[in-house]
């Protein structure tokens, strides 16, 4: 409900059409779904531009279940993060579109029809952090993101990273994926002028500290340009990205 | 034993109605009831205004039991919390009339019929907060509270907590339970200017660690009125809240 | 501006007493004062029951100058926390009234008459906590409560408690002050039914960790009853006790 | 030395201009000026679309001063970040034109006119912010953006915020900076669909640990679309915001 | 090998009883027994008064059996720490003399006949403590104490405590063991005047941290007198109580 | 006030030499002497066979001086810990026999002459790590003990430790003090059967984290008979070892 | 691709063997095997002078066995890290001459004869540090070390290490492996002028922290000569400890 | 005292020349100088192979004083580390050979000529970094290495490293010294076949937490070869550069 809606209201009501005692109730709360539980926020599409996302975590199934369900019921596309496969079973049964993706935990029900622009480039340090990145990809790609995925170039081999320089530069915003000491924001940072999102993940032992390690590097790096998420928040990092990405491709 | 109790001692002592040895066996300790490896608190009751309750874990099913008992023997209402379905199965043998929450993962046996009085509300941040939101909530009530329920109205969409904001002013005192960035006691207590107990819950991942995220956030709030529990601690917020309400509620 | 001043917009414009945009613009904000490095909250006085109070740390001489002087032209009492001398010296001159604490860093300026009611009571742990003790009773007596010092009880010597009992069962509300290991709050609220909010200090060396040691003690306590609020906040404990004192004493 | 350089390098040796011994020195290493105790990359702005900085804790005053003019004598605009007095006074020596931000603790020279394009808004929590939100603000304005300063609108007043709500609408992006419990960036990301950069600060005592407690309060965040940078780093967020602005303004 | 030792084998170099290169190979190393993946030293009860201790984290059954029979070969009594049933199983075939203490999580094979002197109390602050406790009690009986058990006499109740008073004064050294906030040995030193070991346990949820909590809280302890072991480590506690017992019985 | 005092006024009682609310004002409280600011506890020495100590930290010069002067009444020994210069000058003004030890930033007033007996021994791994071995030695000297410190005898050269090898099996209980790595007092408790207490110190730089680094070594020392104390806590090793010291000697 | 490579593609376009886009391509990345999800660096072997490691930890078998055979492709020796059995079994199906280290958790291939040269020890702290140890010892043997193993000689029996003192000074490198308080590489730098390569391991409970206490007993340590590695890293001591062993006996 | 020195002394006893006594005397105890406050080993230069260091940090000057000249009086170069400018002057005093290195805070006195050999490369991220370094390269030098210094090559421009990869590749051991997020020994060590010791700094800002980011960075290094000391200790990581470098050197 934005400016011209309480001028609607304001409206109606110096026109009479509607009551004091109405107009109040509609004046003072936005408008949401009420399950107990939970308040499903039917206008976040509206208001922020994406459609609410489920995150799974600590949820019961059945309580996931009905979440989405209301989401599902606006129209547009859902996303439910932290999602393993008991969660995808249960949606599966009500939503036979449902798809999912093992690697990033996440089901996925596009009901909308989306086409891919701009660039946003996912690197991963190592195999092993693959699931978050794909994570962030699919999460950057239901926000309207064209992706490519550069997997696989951590500092170990600091020439695997150089090969794909031309692919940074062409990218709007650059998602950088790493764990254990996580330096890899850093040297894709001072390769190219973009904006670069880095994302710690839980890879490692010991002094890793179950991504604390990589979480500091990123965020002490001398380099410009990053910033940082959550420990293996790849759905915040693509979130992000896809807002960015997509400002900037609207302008086109 | 209070002043009165002494008094009473001293006196018989000087009427010679007990012996110099007997009353110093009375006077010097008070009464418990000691089983070995616990010493049930049978007076605190009339010390602290209300029953002790039994904290299961670390504790093996059988003690609790025995503890349990020993309690429910002097006639109170009995709580056990952090109560699994075992400890559950135990008592119930013993005690039909118990109820099992299994959310809260509390055990109740209410002996008293309790009328509630005065208002305490409960907010929970998010769906997967309820756990320890509905420990705190089950633990007011037996202490004779009236509670209202606010579930998942995190700072995410801010709105959904301010549709809720003539319910916040009606109540004696708010609980507020929340994880991840546990903003949701800071929101509150800028609205209300009543005291905000402040619950920080282990709901999060990465570096919630644990609950130790929204801690920080409550005990660093800006807003004055707040006060904060340990990390999952519904039942001490419930406790507390019980407590301030039931001062509040008697002077009526 | 509540439900009632949205009414009165509403009924001015069925009445076209007012215009839509003119209505629009009182509607949709609350009233502050704006300059510019400060948003000072006139209206938190009616909104939260108490006037805001100036938190000192981090701010220029200047500001906190300006800023207190916006507060003051209400008309209500006015606190300045975290208050240096230099900072006392800078309202002196504009406020000949402003009282200075100095042990507890706060500058006080009374413009109302306060008639103390219902009853808190501050202990403290050790002689080096006074100065936090002395924040938290100050603001408690600037909220209207009677305040009772009960200094240097410390569990070392647990018969100085004890001979105490019976203030603290006279109480509404307990504060309890301590650094170190911070046992008293578990010793207080393990004698007496009523709510403890403990307060941690950084007195201490070395694995005191400048109030992390009794921060941690007070919310792990075994005993119910008590709530917690950051390392050294007298302030932030007087504010609830006074929540607290004033709910209860209103009934009277 | 990007694909073109290198494309005339291998001409030049293919039509004999030059030897192979000299396509090889340089073709091998990028061109940088060496002072001994520091490489200063001149080409970095081509490289990275802005020129280097000078980041002066650690660094000794004649050492900074040296960098400094080394990099002005690229003709760009130039930052030093942690400066003190003593550095600007250094510097204002050699350069009559460049201007301390004392509240940013910045030297800046604009040996280039800058046309503001785009829009970043810069939020603070309280007045303390301040320094470090000034130091965002300036480093955008050197990148090229437009900057409107929001400044103690935290979430103890939470319709001081919700004031600006349109202010947020229109940026491109935003910086929200805060300290203690630090939930500003929460609550702007939950009213619009923009990324907010959020900067923990060290404002705070006790469990605020110089700026941990709002850092977690901010990677923690329920909401999306927000990303993080050290605490007190200012100068990251707004290079970062200034990257963003740019690439979406550039568009127009 | 002490001095006595050192000088026999020099005497019997100078009366050429043994040659210099067989001197070297007695002086240069003390005796101790290697089975390659353990060196066990069977010299320890000689050189420190107690037969070496199997710690059994970590060992494979094997390897702790093999160690078990090294040290029982030299026919005093043997202690198996940190044992579990697979462990004792493994023991009990091979020695069907020895015991298992389940709570206390070991396995004893007494050889040598205990006569009981001294006194060392053991006190713990809720039920759940009573493992570690009772590892504390059965290494000090091994060591020859006579020990006495006073449980579950935690801070919530301190008249628990004070009953047992004058079993603390008769003590030669009290160990208190205590989870969560770990006030227990405080109020016990702050009783009587003898040394209190005090041990921490991971009893306790949240930002009980595992038991760093009661740790910080005995380290910190305003009284003196006491002093402190590992999380968990009854037989830390048990075996200094043991010494200390012993010095002071053996004077008697 | 102990079980004969009781009698003693239950007996008055009976023989009606006192009324009942003069013993009911005896009963209740221990004696203690109210500052105010400070109860200093008189019977201490009585109650813990040692006077009470003045802890300086936090404590005002004046607040020292009126506590100090308080026990000096009482006739027996005292001891001033984390005394500076200025306190010294205080005290000295007041009490020209007391003396300064700067080392160890001790005061002390020795009334009573004071005859060592026993032993203990305190080795220190480095130079830097005297004044906290000074601070326990001191205090041991008050309680009685004969002292003999061994420093500078760390790991780097074990054979400077083997040296007193005879000394530290003579003692009757060692007090090793040690920052960096802090082996000290696994290595001396692995040579000698004695109840060894550590002290860890904040000698160090980087990842000793002022102490934490040789804390943690002394607590999970694998050599049985380790206690110990807090950082820098050379006051309550010297307690305890006096405590033990004695109970040992007083046998003899 | 070296110096010779480049000068190579140099000449071939100065005689136009080649042109200039061809060129182009060859001289801007180095050559890598890209399999999407990991990108095996076949040249590391000549860039490096060893063969790429498989870390296992975070993969999944199917990736772990494409990767092994990838690098097995090369012909030279593969080493497969942190192995559970269901890798080495998928291993052993393509390559029946893997062997299987169970200790270690690792895979080896060898297909090159290795002839043992020079000489590094590995010490053990305790019998629950071998699995590490081991990791280190076949790391090193891969690497053309000799290896000696002198386990369970920590500090509780120090008389077991010093019998080992000329096995240590035979040592062109020493690695010391250590749990709990990790005091072994002090002890053995300080006997002996060789570099010690220290390896925490997450042996021990409580405040060991799963390895933090020895990890910061090494970095503290008091002699001079000790480095570290990550807690249980044994894979990085026998690598480093390998190229230094390496180097010293290549030049024999 | 090694193995031939225990033979003479055999011997000498097997001929009469000493008696038993004396050779008791010389046989038990390595030799060392007693000043009370310190063990000066004065033999450490033959056990070792290097003169002992003193570490100024918490010494007194004087204690430095007697200290340095104990050990220059046995003839061998001398180095005081953490040495402030009054050291120098009181060491000055006596030895007017003495050199202060200021950045290095280290005070050398150079009496025997050093013939430097080898090649020990030392590298820093940035200017801030080279105290810390240059503490390494001249205690390099001073054990016999040549040493290369490579400043201000961090990663934020890879180029300015790539630039000197021919100068890492004729090192025998590297030293990588770097602050913030501490990436610099990885890149080094994925570019070279060299043991590299990594040396975090405590340069930086929040969360750099005063060097535990780069630590952490560097402990958890991907890259295979690197070893770790601790924070700001140049030292130690010139120490074991100079004795890797010395044994390599040693065989040409």
């Amino acid at each position: 409900m934005d400016a011209s809606g309480i001028k609607k209201i304001l409206s109606d009501v110096e026109k009479k059409k509607i009551s004091v005692p109405a107009a109040m109730a509609k004046l003072r709360y936005f408008p949401f779904h009420d399950m107990g539980f939970a308040k499903v926020d039917t206008q976040r599409h509206l208001r922020c531009g994406f459609t609410e996302v489920v995150f799974c975590l600590g949820k019961k199934v059945s309580e996931v279940r009905q979440i989405f369900a209301g989401l599902a019921a606006n129209g547009g596309n859902v996303i439910a993060t932290r999602a393993d496969k008991k969660i995808y079973n249960a949606l599966k049964k009500k939503f036979p579109a449902v798809v999912y993706h093992q690697d990033a935990r996440m089901v996925t029900l596009k009901k909308k029809k989306i086409k891919p622009t701009g660039l946003v480039v996912t690197a991963s340090g190592g195999t092993a952090d693959i699931p978050v990145a794909e994570e962030a990809c699919i999460t950057a790609e239901l926000m309207g993101a064209r992706v490519e995925r550069v997997y696989d170039v951590g500092v170990a081999g600091i020439h695997r990273l150089l090969a794909y320089r031309e692919c940074f530069r062409e990218a709007n915003v650059i998602i950088a994926v790493a764990g254990m000491e996580g330096a890899l924001p850093s040297v894709i940072a001072g390769l190219v002028d973009k904006p670069v999102i880095a994302v710690p993940t839980s890879v490692g032992y010991g002094t890793a500290f179950s991504g604390i390690a990589p979480l500091l590097t990123m965020l002490n790096s001398c380099v410009a340009g990053i910033v940082t998420v959550n420990i293996d928040n790849g759905f915040g990092a693509g979130y992000a990205a896809g807002l960015i990405n997509k400002a900037i491709s609207d302008k086109d």
